[in-house]
């Protein structure tokens, strides 16, 4: 075993993982309340999580615990994440869910269908990670405002619902020329305020209609509230901002919506700038991984280093692991059921630790060839790390 | 469309399958209380299931309705069937999973491991579908005694656990000559009862065990006390029964058990014959499916038919689906993840259904060629069901 050396970044240390922050950890900004100020742990609408296995960051904001993601490729339910830009609706809304309404326009013979009659149009299930845009933003050093998300605000899940494509073709195919399409949100917005600057609508490339669902259920069960139920838009491979929840409208067009988390939100730019529409918006995924176990002490002898990874839109087709921050790799070894190309792969490396300090890094590898970079550069809003450095672990092993 | 027309058989009737019984829904046996008898919905170790998902026969015995298995290849966990032939053991066993021990028998270098031990040794993950011996019990017509499960006691979920093999492996490889690996489950047995004539303990052929696991995960999740946690044995592709519980001993031999529940229970005889050792065992389970949508009036036009398919230790390989009893059949596309061999597969017909009487049966493909069968003769305990005729659903259109 090679003496373990250091970058001069921090590491995580264990502890867990479920407490600790980033070289980077810094205040929340306004727009979330810190854990500490929820007062009796989980909000109704999301009463059935399991606030053991979460990091409650406010109302809105809760991520899954670095150990406590599982181990079988799948993301249980009451431990997915929660990120809710706005206050979920009112439960009545999942009451019956076949008479939920969606309005689908921009297409040949557009109109209004309920779920019910969206569902007689077709059905596919398709396993994906949703992973929100700041996911990583606690390991960037610069400050970035928003929730300090560690690993946990991502998991994999299997998602059942209408293909976009089927109801697509049912009204008669996409308007002319049509570049785009624009999910719209169900929240109930507060009145006196501007629309545009707080509903949650999104726009995507048309060709990601291609994968995406009108998603129903969620691991076997109807979509709760809590993510987004009776229904709501899944395009697997693109970051979790775009997969609407509540959806009330199904846009084909060439205009971007004016809806400030589309023009200005979810934008990557260096650090100090505002947000614009030319800059690149938070679609497509990358290539990421990192270490769910060991995170503490696990004792000297042979140990199984567990974690996940995952590619976006392209299958993950590798995972190197090093235990000393980088300066050498071995190759993981996949296992667990193959969820498909958007789902993430559970990885596993044997290995023999003497006592000792050990720096614990994953890289992961998608199909297409591109591989996890050492580091991401900061950017404004501290969006998209998948930087493997800042990622890993320090374990120490007595 | 054909004219539908029928066996003298009797279909089930709609109402969503889930009160609805086969022609030979006959009273329970002394063994288990009817649902009826259960004040007050879930038993305390199992509170958190979701009730309105299942058919409560007994405090111990649970079915999954057939409309809730969901349609994403996986069962969630509160809606997973609970089958238990004794009270589960205190919860306290599963506040510190990592402690439980396990006796390692039969093995060169014998020994007892604690879970976390073991834990060390390797991990895998297997999706695989869990289903009672007894599973269509209630389509016999000759009154077999037994909970009388109709589709839902079976579920196909992912388990995480240590491979038996690499157990084996560390331990010096099994006993010489060993054809058998027994399981002991860790139920307390009552004073003054001849522990063999209940205790949980199941012998497989020792082949088993290159597939099998000490499973301490499902779903994602640690494995609830409710379903055999801290640890129990998962032999994918063999019946419930095998999959011992709150496992406390693994042993490799020549002696089957002298459980009762070996030596004469689970045992597949003709009718008004007793159990006995020289019969047929209830190990590896045979190919199977049925469908779970629509089971009340979908109203006329086009409509997704959508079921379940497995094929026990096989994988199944493709299922067709008739509209007419029997008739005439179309195949079925399979949908969502594949999740391995031992999984269940997901399917869906497309159908334009005018006004009428249809009766809606599944017939399902092994990849070794081998087809569920149209009717299963019935044997003394109601064993093994897997006749397509009587798990078709009578669906009238208006």
């Amino acid at each position: 075993m090679m003496e373990p050396r250091f970058s001069r970044r921090g590491f995580l240390v264990g502890a867990g993982g479920a407490t600790a922050l980033g070289a980077g950890g810094v205040a929340f900004d306004g727009a979330h309340a810190p854990a500490a100020a929820q007062e009796g742990g989980l909000p109704d609408y999301a009463a059935w999580k399991d606030a053991d296995a979460l990091i409650i960051h406010s109302r809105n904001t809760m991520e899954t615990k670095r150990g406590a993601v599982g181990s079988g490729g799948l993301t249980a339910s009451d431990r997915l994440f929660i990120r809710n830009n706005l206050p979920s609706p009112d439960a009545s809304i999942t009451a019956d869910p076949d008479a939920w309404e969606i309005a689908i326009e921009g297409v040949a013979r557009p109109g209004t269908m309920t779920l019910g009659q969206l569902k007689r149009l077709g059905v596919t299930s398709e396993a994906s990670v949703l992973q929100c845009s700041g996911n990583g933003r606690g390991f960037f050093t610069h400050g970035a405002s928003g929730s300090q998300w560690l690993t946990g605000a991502a998991g994999c899940v299997i998602w059942t619902g209408v293909p976009v494509a089927a109801i697509v073709e049912a009204m008669g195919g996409p308007a002319e020329g049509a570049t785009l399409m624009t999910s719209t949100g169900g929240e109930t917005l507060p009145d006196g305020v501007d629309p545009a600057s707080i509903m949650v609508e999104r726009s995507v490339p048309i060709a990601a209609h291609a994968h995406a669902m009108i998603a129903f259920e969620m691991n076997g069960a109807p979509l709760p509230l809590t993510h987004g139920g009776p229904a709501r838009v899944v395009i697997p491979g693109y970051y979790g901002v775009n997969n609407v929840k509540y959806v009330k409208r199904l846009a084909f067009g060439t205009q971007e919506s004016g809806a400030k988390i589309q023009t200005s939100g979810y934008r990557v730019r260096p650090v100090g700038e505002g947000g614009a529409a030319s800059q690149p918006s938070m679609w497509d995924m990358t290539v990421k991984s990192w270490v769910t176990h060991p995170l503490t002490d696990p004792g000297s002898g042979r140990v199984q280093i567990h974690g996940v990874a995952f590619a976006g839109p392209e299958r993950a087709s590798g995972v190197a692991v090093s235990l000393d921050g980088g300066q050498s790799w071995e190759q993981a070894r996949f296992y667990g059921p193959d969820l498909g190309r958007f789902a993430w792969r559970s990885f596993v490396m044997e290995a023999d630790l003497a006592p000792g300090v050990y720096a614990v890094a994953s890289r992961a590898t998608a199909e297409g060839g591109s591989v996890q970079p050492e580091d991401f550069p900061p950017n404004e809003r501290g969006y998209g790390h998948n930087g493997w450095r800042a990622h890993a672990v320090e374990l120490t092993v007595a």
